[in-house]
């Protein structure tokens, strides 16, 4: 798909190759770190729903404001669904839809290769900078 | 992991989860739009080499600076090595190493699934769009 227009076309295909494909803003978007730890959690809790105050527990080091952006990607690009109890004060509940939890299964195997290769990697990055120095 | 202390335990997992441990750089740094081309056109001349000159073109819209940082953040990690042919002007050849190899399995996933999505995405995208104007 090259334009929006492609809407049209309901079956075609993104190409990453393509300049003009939407499907690069969208790697970027779901590739980042905080999109697969809120992707994690929401999967893990799915159906059910998970609050904000919780996921933002459950990812440490997150701020608010980046968690509402990560949050309000997902719902954008139609991977999560949000629902508000009108209690004082509010309380905001989140859960993945089924393209979202389809999406959590590439995340996942990324995740795992990045935790399990993170040692080999952090030796590399030693080596490069001792040779750096010189 | 939890610091660069780790090197010495190198069979450690990371901890995407953990806030101290560079598993998150790392995520955001292999999830992008560009490494997932220069990996993908990488893994697809493995074991051979490309040269700087064709990764360039087979990645359109890529400027020369943001294809050398892609380039040298994969061989600080440990993902490709570089090779000058000391020509008059001076080429320059990339291939993955073996753990760079290993990275094209998770990121085609994360591809397919972005480009198998796109579509639908684009839609939820043009519904959240009319939702925002009212």
């Amino acid at each position: 798909m090259t334009t929006r227009s492609a809407r049209a076309r309901p079956t075609e295909r993104g190409d990453l190759f393509d300049s003009q494909c939407p499907t690069r803003q969208l790697l970027d978007r779901i590739g980042t770190k905080w999109t697969s730890m809120a992707v994690k959690v929401l999967a893990a809790a799915a159906p059910g729903e998970v609050r904000f105050a919780e996921l933002r527990r459950r990812m440490p080091g997150v701020s608010q404001k980046m968690l509402s952006v990560t949050l309000h990607s997902l719902i954008r690009d139609g991977l999560a669904t949000r629902r508000v109890e009108p209690t004082v004060p509010p309380r905001v509940y989140y859960r993945l839809t089924e393209l979202g939890l389809s999406l959590e299964v590439p995340l996942a195997a990324l995740r795992t290769w990045a935790e399990e290769h993170m040692a080999e990697i952090d030796r590399a990055n030693a080596i490069d900078d001792a040779r750096a120095r010189g």
